[in-house]
C-alpha cells in the first residue's frame, strides 16, 4: 500500500540521488555507516511512524490532554510509541557513540524524523523538545550535567523542554523576569512564571528537565543580563533516580486549535507549593557563563528553526499526499469538451484545476522538503569542516535559517489549505484527516521565532553582518547551481530566471540598507524574507531538476513539472514585491493608530 | 465600549456616504423608508447582535450540536437569539409588505444582516438559509405554497434548508440520483441521498422546509431533467400545523474544521423509516414546472453566492477588529532604533509589521464589505430598474457575483490568518476568538461553489456571454471611477493604475478565448479570477477614496491608506498572474496523474 505520510522514493531522491548521503561516509564521524544503515533507519522510521504514530494522530487530536487539577492525561498511545522510539534508540540518533547513539548524519536523522513530524505531529514534538534539550546541554554543560541530564534523556527515561518566553515576554526575551538566585552551595533558586512551554508537563517520563532563561539578580539590562539553567521538575536522589518534587507547577493547559496532543503550558517556578529541602523556590544549577543564556540558546537556534521548517514541510507533504490520493478516487464532474451527461464522470485528477492544486501543493512541499534537508547537510558539513571551509558553511547555514524556517510555515501551509480544497465539503470535516494538518501547520508561523521576527533577523542581521559575507556566500553558491544549468538546452531558460532574481534581490538589498533610516529599511522586512524565500526555493528546485532532467521514468518527469512549475507560476511573484521594496514604501510605516480606529 | 464585530461608522460611510442609501427612498418600493428607519434596523441589529448572538458564539463552536440517534441537541442559546431575531421582524426585513415584511432595501438588509454573521456565524446561519428558500419559493411557487410555506417561515414558526448535492455530486449537480416519483393526486413521492444539507435537522423551528432538487423518472439526462421541489420535515394538518413525520430522516451530522454551530447534514429522503398515509416516499410538491428546477436555483443563486462572500467579510472584520484591539492592548519589544532594553515596551501596534498586518486586513475586509454592499445596491436597482437600465445591471450583477463570492472567501480568510499572527501564540489558543474565525471562514471558498467553480463560471460563462456585454458593463463602470479620480492629484496615479490594470485584463481575456482551445482557456480560470477579482477591488478601492479624499478626519485618513495600500501593495500581484495567463501555460494541464506518484 502506498504511503501517505511522506513518498519514501522522493526521500530517498533527495537524501541520496541529490545530497548524496553516501559521501558523508567519508568524513571520519560517519564512517562506521552506509547506504546500508541509513536504509534500515529510515526503513525503521517509516514503519514505526505508519505503524506507531499516525494510527492514533486523529485520536490525539480529538481527546488532547486534560488537566483535573493534579495530573495531566492523555491517551495511552502516546506513551506506547514514544517508548517504542526510545527503546529503538531514536533519541539518540545522532548523538555521539559515547552517549549511546548512533552518530547518524544530521541529513538522515532529519530525514528519519520527517517521517514522525508528518505521521503525528502532536506525539513526535516530545522526543524532538528532548534532543533539541540535549544538544544544547551537550554543547555547554559540564561533563557532570551531561552524566546527570543528557545521558537519562538519550535513554527515554527523562525528557526535555526549553522555557524561554513569559506571559509578558514572548518575542521580546529582553523582557523576562524570571529571576535565579544564588545559593551558598552554587546552586539556584529560580521564581517566576513561563508561557507557551511545549512538554512542560505529562507522565510520559520519569523526569522533565527544564532549560529555563532567567536573570541573576544585579545582572545587565536586557538579553545581556539573562542566564540559562537546568531545572528538573524531580530532583534526584543520590543514585540519580528521580525523587523530590522541585518547586515547579502545572499552571495550565493551553487549548490549541491544533498540535493539540503536544501539552503546552503555563509553569510557575517557586511559588511554593513543593518546598525543597524546606526552602521556596525552583532548584536550578547554571549552564555555562552568567549572562551568556540567550547566546547558547542562539547557537542551537537554527536547528530549532529548521526542525519547524521540516515540521512544516512534513505537514504539507501528508496532505498533499492525501489529497493526490482522494482525487484519484473521487469520481466528479466530466471534462469542459464532454457535453455528454450520460458519459462516465471523470476522477477529480483529470480535472485541471485539481492537477494545478496538486501541482502547487507538490511544488510546495518538495520544495520545502528539500531545502530543510539541504541546511541538514549544511550541519553534517559545518561538524566536520576544514578551518578555510567552515565559515563558508556557517555563513550559508546561517543566512538560509529564517528561510528554511519561514519558507515551509507559510508555503506549506498553504499547500494544506490547498489538500482541503481538493476535498471539497469532506476535506472541512473531521471524518477526513486533511483539515487537522491544516491546523496543526497553523502553529509554525508562530513559534521558535514569529514570520516578522524571521524577518527582521533575515534583513536587519543576517544578510549584513560580516559586510554582507553571507550573501556573498549564498549569492555564488546559487549562481553555481545556474551555471551549471545554463549548458542545458531544457533548463537554460530557468537558470537565467534564477541568475536574474537573485542579481535583483542583491541590488534591493543594497538599496533596503543605503535608506539611511533603519525604521524605514526595515518596515517591509517580511515582504523581503518572502520574496527571499521564493528566491532560495526557486534554486533548490534548479538543484532537483539538474538530476532529474532526461531521466526516462515518471518520478523524474514529475519532477521536472514541479519545478517548471515553480519557475513559471511562482518565481515571478517575487518581481512585484521587489519592486516594491525598491520604492522604500511606507504605507505601512506611516498609518496611525488612530486612523485604524473611527 | 468599542463594538469588535463590526465598525458602526464604517457601516455608515459604506451605506449612507457611498452608495446612498437614501437615494433607494425615491424608489416606490423603498417610499415608507428613511434614514431614520435604516438607522433604527442597523441599531436594533447591532444591539442583537452584540447581546444575544456574539455572546454565545464561541459556546456554540465548543459545544456543537450532537445526535443522539433521536434527536439533535444544541445548546439554549441558539433558540433564544433565534427566536428574538423572529419575534423583531428580521426574517421577513427584505420581504413584501402582503407578506409580513419591512420591505428593507436588500443594501440595508445586507448591512444589518453582516452583524449577525460576524457575531456568530454559526447561530445565524439558520434564518438566512431560511431567507435563502423564501425568497425562491416566492419568485416560482404557486400563491398556495407561498401561503402555506413562506408565510410560517416568514413569521420564524418554519425554517428552511436547499437540498442539491449528493454524496456522489457536489459540484456536479447533474449527476444527482434523487428521484421523484408522480403520485395520482399529482403530488410526488422523493427517494434519495442529501448530503451538507446545512440546518437539515433541529428543534429550532415547528417545521423544516427542505427544497430539493430531484430528477422525475424519464426527464431528460443531466441538469435539463433536474426538477425542484418542496419536502418539509413535517407534513401538515387542515389548520396548517406541522403533524405527521414525513419520510425525511437524518442519517447523521457532519463534524466540521468549523462554522460547527449550524447542524450540517446527510438526510435520507423516502427511506421508509415513516410512511405518510402508510406509504413509503417522502411526500413533495413540485415547485413551477418539471426540469426547470437548476434553473430557479440559479436565479436565487447570485444571492446565495453574495450572502457567502458577505459572510466571508465579515468574519474577517471581526478578526481585524480583534487583532487591532490586542495590538492596541498589548505591550511586546521595542522599535529597531531603540536600544535601551530599561526602556518601556510599545504597543503591539507601534511595530510597523503590526502596522502592516493590521493595514492589509483593513484593506481586505472593508474591501470585501464594500463589494458586497455593492452588490446588494444593484439588487434593489434591479428589482426596480426602468427596462433600459435593466440589462446594464443584470450584467453587472451577473459578472460581479463570482467575485462578490470568491474574493472575500480568499482574502477575508488571510485577514483572519494575520488576526491569528497579531496575536502570536494567544492567537492559537481557543481562549482567544480569532482562531475560531479562521476555522469558520474555512467554508467559504468551498459551500455554494467551489474557488474553481466560480472561476469556470467567470471565466468560460460570465465575461463570454452576449458577446461580452457583461465585461463591457463592468469595465464602462470601472472607467468612470478612474475618470473622475483622474482629476484629482491625490487620486490621479491610482486611476492610471486601475486604468491600465483593467485595460489589460480586457487584451487578457480576449486571448484566453482566441486560443481555440477549450480545456487551455479554462485550465488556469482560478487564477484569472484572482486577478480579476484584485481589479474589481481595487476599483472599490477607489471609488471609496473619492469620498474620503481630502477629509480632515482620522476615519477618512484611514480609509485613503487603506486604499493606498491596496493599490501600492496588492494591484502590483496581478501583473505576473495576467502575464502567466496571456501565455497560456500548460504547465497543469500536461501534468499526468503517473507523475505525481512515484
Amino acid at each position: 500500500m502506498k504511503s501517505l505520510i511522506l513518498s519514501r522514493r522522493d526521500v530517498d531522491f533527495m537524501v541520496y540521488e541529490w545530497l548524496n548521503a553516501e559521501q558523508l561516509c567519508e568524513m571520519p564521524r560517519y564512517a562506521d555507516h552506509s547506504r546500508d544503515t541509513f536504509d534500515a533507519t529510515l526503513d525503521l522510521c517509516e514503519q514505526m511512524a505508519t505503524h506507531h504514530f499516525a494510527t492514533h494522530n486523529k485520536k490525539n487530536d480529538a481527546n488532547e490532554p486534560w488537566f483535573d487539577g493534579e495530573t495531566v492525561h492523555m491517551i495511552p498511545e502516546v506513551k506506547a510509541a514514544l517508548d517504542l522510539f526510545a527503546q529503538a534508540g531514536l533519541v539518540a540518533a545522532g548523538q555521539d557513540y559515547e552517549m549511546g547513539g548512533m552518530q547518524l548524519p544530521t541529513l538522515v536523522e532529519k530525514a528519519c524524523f520527517a517521517w514522525f513530524l508528518a505521521a503525528n505531529v502532536g506525539t513526535a514534538a516530545y522526543p524532538f523538545l528532548t534532543i533539541g534539550n540535549a544538544n544544547l546541554l551537550r554543547a555547554y554543560g559540564t561533563p557532570e550535567q551531561i552524566n546527570t541530564w543528557v545521558l537519562p534523556m538519550m535513554q527515554g527515561r527523562f525528557f526535555g523542554t526549553m522555557c524561554l518566553s513569559e506571559p509578558q515576554a514572548g518575542s521580546s526575551l529582553a523582557d523576562i523576569k524570571t529571576r535565579a538566585e544564588p545559593q551558598p552551595d552554587g546552586s539556584y533558586r529560580v521564581f517566576g512564571n513561563k508561557m507557551w512551554i511545549s512538554g512542560g508537563e505529562h507522565s510520559l517520563s520519569e523526569n522533565i528537565v527544564h532549560l529555563v532563561l532567567a536573570k541573576i539578580p544585579g545582572s545587565p539590562p536586557g538579553v545581556k543580563g539573562i542566564s540559562l539553567f537546568i531545572v528538573p521538575r524531580q530532583l534526584l536522589d543520590e543514585q540519580g533516580n528521580s525523587a523530590e518534587h522541585n518547586d515547579v507547577v502545572l499552571a495550565g493547559l493551553n487549548h490549541k486549535m491544533g498540535y493539540r496532543g503536544t501539552t503546552n503550558t503555563l509553569l510557575n517556578f517557586g511559588e511554593g507549593k513543593f518546598k525543597p529541602n524546606g526552602q521556596a523556590g525552583a532548584v536550578a544549577w547554571l549552564v555555562g557563563e552568567p549572562h551568556k543564556g540567550l547566546s547558547y540558546m542562539f547557537h542551537m537556534m537554527n536547528e530549532a528553526r529548521i526542525g519547524v521548517g521540516l515540521g512544516a514541510a512534513a505537514l504539507g507533504y501528508t496532505g498533499y499526499l492525501h489529497s493526490f490520493d482522494y482525487a484519484c478516487e473521487r469520481k466528479q464532474g466530466r471534462l469542459p469538451s464532454n457535453k455528454d451527461p450520460l458519459s462516465v464522470p471523470v476522477a477529480l485528477i483529470d480535472h485541471a484545476d485539481i492537477k494545478r492544486m496538486l501541482l502547487a501543493q507538490k511544488a510546495y512541499v518538495e520544495g520545502g522538503l528539500a531545502l530543510n534537508l539541504y541546511c541538514a547537510r549544511l550541519i553534517d558539513e559545518e561538524r566536520n569542516a576544514l578551518d578555510e571551509e567552515l565559515d563558508r558553511i556557517t555563513g550559508l547555514l546561517d543566512i538560509l535559517t529564517p528561510i528554511a524556517k519561514s519558507w515551509p510555515s507559510q508555503w506549506c501551509l498553504e499547500a494544506n489549505n490547498l489538500a482541503i480544497q481538493v476535498h471539497g465539503g469532506y476535506g472541512y470535516t473531521r471524518d477526513y484527516n486533511v483539515e487537522q494538518f491544516y491546523r496543526d501547520n497553523r502553529l509554525n508561523p508562530i513559534h521558535e521565532g514569529t514570520h516578522g521576527i524571521q524577518a527582521i533577523d533575515l534583513l536587519g542581521r543576517k544578510v549584513v553582518i560580516n559586510h554582507g559575507f553571507n550573501f556573498e556566500q549564498l549569492m555564488s553558491t546559487i549562481l553555481q547551481t545556474s551555471n551549471a544549468a545554463t549548458a542545458d538546452v531544457n533548463l537554460s531558460e530557468y537558470a537565467s530566471m534564477l541568475d536574474a532574481a537573485i542579481y535583483r534581490l542583491a541590488d534591493v538589498t543594497r538599496q533596503l540598507h543605503n535608506s539611511g533610516h533603519q525604521e524605514l529599511t526595515l518596515a517591509n522586512a517580511s515582504v523581503y524574507l518572502e520574496a527571499f524565500g521564493h528566491i532560495v526555493v526557486a534554486w533548490i528546485w534548479l538543484e532537483q531538476m539538474l538530476i532529474a532532467n532526461g531521466r526516462d521514468d515518471d518520478f523524474y518527469r514529475g519532477k521536472m513539472q514541479a519545478g517548471k512549475y515553480f519557475f513559471i507560476w511562482e518565481l515571478p511573484k517575487t518581481t512585484p514585491w521587489l519592486d516594491l521594496l525598491a520604492t522604500l514604501d511606507d504605507t505601512c510605516l506611516t498609518m496611525q493608530a488612530s486612523w485604524f480606529s473611527s
